[in-house]
């Protein structure tokens, strides 16, 4: 169905999108998201924390905030301090922290197919 | 599929969700969610921007820029003011205003859904 005033709601000579953003929460809290992804591949990738913090422009001690909220809300930890701390061992991330990434990873595909099927509709509606 | 971490990434007693926001954008900038729906709805229940802005805890000022905002990246005016301006006339919101509020209304109905959906498989995938 098409709207009546959709010839004059939209600019012709603009583009319209739908967005947004898409986390998981556990209670009211934020849980896992884009922030937690990010850190936790370039943990992976330079296996330090303090080396990943410091790519994102984030303090060691923010770093270790966010990995201690990700542990606690999850039943395993999602990174692992190797023997020797930081400096000695390194870091590496679990496999349930690669689970969450990759399942994150696929949800947020869908929310972007999501997206574009309905800035599709609105521009056919309104356009 | 079920997930070999699934008995351990999620924690039994504590509810997880996965929740979001939407939009609508107009190039790259931001052009209607919830914020302007509010202030529209506002200033329709009380025929006044002073008085829909002071409602929202917002200033006349903002309130104007974020309806001279929307109204420049539309093809018509989503306020009216009436003759007399503010103190006189009041002020009123148009038809197509009307109509991308039960758009946007609807789309975010359609984007709970899908994060309902998604927030169910997520249980069943790891819960």
């Amino acid at each position: 169905m098409k709207n009546k005033s959709r010839q004059v709601l939209l600019k012709p000579d603009l583009s319209y999108t739908v967005t947004g953003k898409i986390w998981i929460e556990c209670g009211q809290e934020k849980f896992f998201g884009p922030g937690p992804v990010d850190l936790l591949q370039k943990i992976e990738e330079t296996g330090s924390i303090s080396k990943a913090a410091k790519e994102m422009g984030m303090s060691y001690k923010k770093a270790w905030e966010l990995i201690n909220q990700l542990n606690a809300m999850s039943g395993k930890p999602f990174v692992i301090t190797k023997s020797g701390g930081e400096q000695g061992g390194g870091s590496i991330i679990t496999e349930e922290a690669k689970s969450l990434i990759a399942y994150y990873t696929k949800l947020r595909t869908r929310f972007f197919s999501f997206l574009e099927k309905e800035t599709r509709a609105m521009m056919l509606y309104f356009g």
